[in-house]
């Protein structure tokens, strides 16, 4: 299996069920969705990614608990909660997320806010920034250059994911506060890449 | 920062303590922990990894639910807790992966028990299984020819977590069963390397 480089030149896909494991009223996305009220779901119980990767959120309007969606089954609310302290069993808005570019995906973190202390240059997944040399389990600001992110509260991509990306803001995310309306501290241990 | 290749050649160090947020009473391990009662500890709610990679289980004697463990900070069962549809609110033994080994990991999965069926060559991490080619939500079997590998159920490395590591079983699992006593389906949908 290769993995394909450049932009992610397909459709996006999704496919959202308003029951558990594929079932009951079924809606298909090729686009974001603000609100899946607005979609004739009352709910979402069950997803299917077919193509591109996703950022499923807890609220409509893309706000709350962000949750990254990658190609594969997610047949309960289960498969795809990021936090069992903060659980989220069902999602209200999602977008694709278009910048993903596994190739060629560059980002900085830095140790306070506004881009000042020690910094730690990445290119690759980091399943623990402790292990990659960062002394503190903090982050206090990151750039985003290239390709999108998720960076995750706990070591091994666990707790709360906040998704950054070189093509929002800039790429510039000058303090936690802006990682997400559900960021509560700076604490980051882990960051990976976004693949579509 | 640059990922160290090679064998880890350091000590392995996990400080565990019976109160979240690091409080209570601390134990020091550098080596296996067959069951953690043994130790003076009723009761593991916080962990540190210093050094090394180590992997958790739910029972005494490596039973159970495996939760791998990278360097950092767990302050809570909640961080290190992989599915949220079966919590584990503590850890009663572990032991360091000694195998892993970033830069030469290698792997083949199978559709099929018995290494049989179509099958896929792995070297680097998968977050979905299915955007890298492989059809089918699940794996019938595997072989390990280096390093060591964590297997998740769910895209994104989310969900039940599956240790398989080169030596081990001589790196061969011929059927799910084989991934661990808490495997209940053949469902794996993410795989990545396991750093030390």
């Amino acid at each position: 299996m290769s993995q394909a480089g450049g932009k992610f030149s397909g459709l996006w896909k999704l496919v959202a069920w308003d029951e558990p494991s594929f079932q009951g009223r079924q809606h298909e996305f090729t686009s974001e969705c603000y609100d899946i009220a607005a979609c004739g779901l009352e709910e979402v119980c069950s997803v299917r990614v077919e193509s591109g990767t996703w950022v499923g959120f807890e609220h409509p309007g893309f706000q709350g608990q962000q949750l990254v969606l990658e190609q594969g089954e997610y047949p309960c609310w289960e498969a795809w909660a990021g936090n069992v302290a903060y659980c989220v069993p069902r999602m209200s808005s999602f977008r694709p997320i278009s910048s993903a570019n596994l190739r060629d995906s560059e980002m900085t973190i830095f140790e306070q806010e506004n881009f000042l202390g020690r910094k730690g240059d990445l290119s690759e997944d980091c399943p623990s920034l402790k292990a990659m040399g960062w002394a503190s389990s903090e982050v206090g600001s990151l750039r985003v250059y290239s390709g999108a992110w998720v960076c995750s509260q706990f070591p091994g991509y666990r707790g709360f994911q906040y998704v950054v990306e070189s093509d929002c803001r800039g790429g510039e995310y000058k303090r936690f506060q802006e990682l997400g309306s559900h960021a509560r501290t700076p604490q980051v241990q882990s960051i990976r890449r976004i693949q579509q």
